[in-house]
């Protein structure tokens, strides 16, 4: 697409990432700032992506032997303390509930009834969740217990962004305990492979694995592993972690049991979660100039068809076939769920409504109008092309390609956005190529640089720290290697094991 | 059942209601009260109750037209004073957010980092939401907006009761707003009749539908229109609320819209909600003396089957059939889900398992060893009947008449709570005889008394007031009537319109 051609939104992402994004989440409708500072407000059509990731990942949640359950919202300001490094992570950014009575006083509210222990709005539940855990666990027959809870969270931002990072935001957390290290460790790996599944077959997202370092660690974890994108700025974004625990969190909330020899032990266990993060990188992974693109297998609506009606006479007619080309789309089952419709028959003109839908990233646009339907005929417009790229198709035949349409769609992303990071990844040997690579070459597009840098490093967190300090770089996952490259140190010419990922983040 | 048969319960109903309530929720291992004072944990099978409500009203609120939206979990203070009538009704019991972090002072972590303003936890959500409608409504083009919101609220309580009154409790809340006054009404009428119909088909509980009083009335609303169901204490329980809130809250939130005559209009709203509270109406409509009792439509297993392997030589045979059973059912839709089955085959006693289920209430529960294995049959029983009752049949026979069973023991626990609130409803028309029905005659059962009284009364609210201060009766609802029997209030003499129902509440 040449420079000079119109786009939907202004600025481009090559102009204006930043900006591109809010642009992307407004012409879309997808979310909104609140006037209560960090919360952001989830509109339908944001919404019913989220509503799409719960159906799938509860699906693979509990095919994978987990059941739901809901914990408090609230903390008691002792449980937090309990675990040290955790303590460190999470108290510095808790919304504190001090009261729970508002009095009138000169016609203001004012707070009132002033709580004994003050509460914490659940920042992560692993202490809440622990203290149930120990009043439930007695012998090692009541291991494992492999929990999911769909929540809300709030961690005060000082710089929020919608979706990315918001005071309070929507995810899943699982909470599992063991009886043993090797099991808990298996549990942790397991989810990882379900978040890097669900990632590349719904959300055409291509993750790295592997585990974060030392700097990056859930604050009291042992081991974090994560899923790791690149979007289209070529930085790198969290999509999900799975945290191997290991005794920590049993030992600061108690849950023991008795072994089978008899013994009294503390049990093994994980945390994982995802979050609506997910839908910001999926903005980030997918969207362009126009707007919104949305892959087919985590659309609730797959096609839009417009009716053309320009004139009164041709107007039932026209209705009619639309009516019934939905029904039989409608009818269709991708991939688990109906094919979802929407069948736009507003007073509007069509440019007007096909702009909205290629705004909101809806994979087929459909317009039949009268002269189409003298001919049998459908224009068929794909998300993934150009905006004014039609194709002319038989009407009786798109229930029977549909499908195979979508598929096609979906994987096609998903290779696009392969390849994009495949052409930003780069070994990197010497500090003053990793220097260069992470600093902006086009004074124009200073946000458009960088990319997965794989290099050595000796594995302290000193060098770590320094790099972030320095350049804003950070280790994004040690990758599991089978068969490790070992090197030098990058930063301090020591033993490297083995390459790991650098890049810039959200 | 004979008062001298075992029971897996104790206390038994009518020994002592509220206790038996707490133990039917113990023994089917639905919930249980945190650490945290009045927030619950709501334990795997309970929340598997609260997934399926959610689907099941999910889909009729979409196919009705709404679509889901999440706004935030915080209120500013002063968006609860906008509405005169509300800040009465909610600002008493509200959880306050005063700080943003925590500090370590003395190896304790405090409160630091002090808001501006305090922020609410949402009590109930028509202020904020109000605010973004004020922001999203400019012309009667934007109406209606038809939006649903699945969250967690939180009102502070004084006095606790898992899933019936508790400090945080999960629900939805429907929050829509329209062009006309008329249209608003509708809609609210629409709702309840959501409920009603969702009442009455999955939880098998038989509502009484109408309007609330003044003294009832959710606080900010022009007319509160309520479901009301009697539980076997004869009480009632409100299960659900729609409410015409008029013009109060877009007032309140400054939602306005340019009219269809240029002219600028307060948008008419509507709010309606259904809670975790309908777990317990559902635990206290249909359990008995051996614990929970579900529904099937409202069931995620439908049935368990339990092997019987008393020998290991025929252990192998025994659990090829049961898993062949099993997949057999799951392969059927009942209403619209596959039948969901629990295969328990641990290495537990028969019995030890069999009450385990009954007390969790599975609908059916199916029993083969190796001598049904031999002769092709198995020992089906059902949770409406006694513990004992078994039946054998044909295993080949089971997948055909599974949903039919089903379906019956459905239709007789409604059958049953429809018989049952008939036996205590009563026309009456005296104070003296009013006074007796809610005055307990039984010395050793003092919670099993009254029912439904339909009794005249003058709309007054003082008198509301008088009889719920000395009697504990209140007004459950208005009914709709198309020739209301006009009479003579019970309290005062002076004339009625209708007759209301009266009844002692959770």
């Amino acid at each position: 697409m040449s420079e000079k051609q119109q786009t939907a939104l202004s600025p481009k992402r090559d102009q204006d990432f930043p900006e591109w994004y809010q642009q992307v989440v407004r012409a879309a409708d997808l979310a909104e700032n609140s006037e209560v500072r960090g919360c952001m407000v989830i509109k339908p059509w944001g919404y019913a992506l989220w509503e799409r990731m719960q159906g799938v990942l509860d699906g693979m949640f509990k095919a994978t032997g987990h059941r739901n359950a809901y914990f408090p919202l609230f903390i008691p300001l002792s449980y937090l303390e309990k675990e040290a490094a955790h303590v460190e992570g999470f108290a510095k950014e808790c919304a504190v509930v001090t009261h729970h009575r508002l009095e009138s006083k000169d016609g203001k509210l004012v707070p009132a009834g002033v709580l004994s222990e003050p509460l914490v709005v659940r920042p992560t539940s692993e202490t809440i969740i622990g203290a149930a855990y120990a009043r439930w666990v007695k012998s090692w027959r009541d291991l494992p217990i492999l929990l999911n809870q769909w929540a809300n969270v709030v961690r005060w931002e000082m710089r929020p962004r919608v979706f990315l990072r918001t005071a309070e935001f929507l995810w899943q957390e699982g909470h599992t305990a063991h009886e043993t290290q090797e099991e808990a460790e298996e549990e942790t790996m397991k989810m990882l492979r379900v978040y890097e599944t669900f990632a590349r077959d719904y959300l055409a997202v291509p993750v790295l694995t592997g585990e974060k370092s030392e700097g990056e660690r859930f604050p009291g974890a042992v081991k974090t592993y994560c899923i790791e994108a690149m979007v289209q700025d070529r930085k790198a974004i969290q999509a999900g972690t799975s945290h191997f625990l290991g005794q920590n969190f049993s030992k600061a909330s108690g849950i023991q049991y008795q072994s089978r020899e008899g013994k009294l032990e503390h049990a093994w266990t994980t945390s994982w979660g995802v979050s609506t993060r997910l839908i910001g990188t999926l903005i980030m992974m997918h969207s362009d100039d126009d707007g919104l693109v949305v892959p087919p297998r985590i659309a609730s609506t797959h096609v839009v068809i417009v009716p053309i009606t320009p004139k009164e006479e041709s107007r039932a007619a026209v209705l009619e076939a639309v009516n019934h080309l939905a029904s039989s789309l409608r009818a269709i089952n991708f991939h688990g769920i109906p094919i979802g419709v929407e069948l736009d028959a507003r007073d509007l003109g069509g440019g007007i409504k096909n702009w909205e839908w290629i705004k909101k990233g809806v994979p087929i646009r459909i317009e039949i109008g009268p002269r189409d339907l003298a001919q049998g005929t459908a224009a068929m417009a794909r998300r993934d092309r150009g905006p004014k790229e039609k194709e002319f198709v038989p009407v009786d035949g798109i229930p029977g390609t549909i499908a195979g349409i979508l598929d096609e769609i979906q994987e096609g992303l998903l290779l696009r956005a392969t390849k994009f990071r495949e052409t930003h990844t780069r070994k990197i040997d010497s500090l003053e190529e990793f220097k260069k690579f992470f600093t902006p070459q086009n004074r124009e597009k200073p946000e458009i640089h960088g990319g997965f840098a794989l290099a050595h490093w000796n594995g302290s967190k000193e060098v770590e720290d320094q790099v972030k300090d320095e350049l804003k770089v950070t280790i994004r996952c040690i990758p599991f290697e089978d068969s490790p490259e070992p090197g030098v140190c990058l930063f301090t010419g020591e033993p490297s094991r083995q390459r790991v990922v650098w890049a810039k983040s959200y």
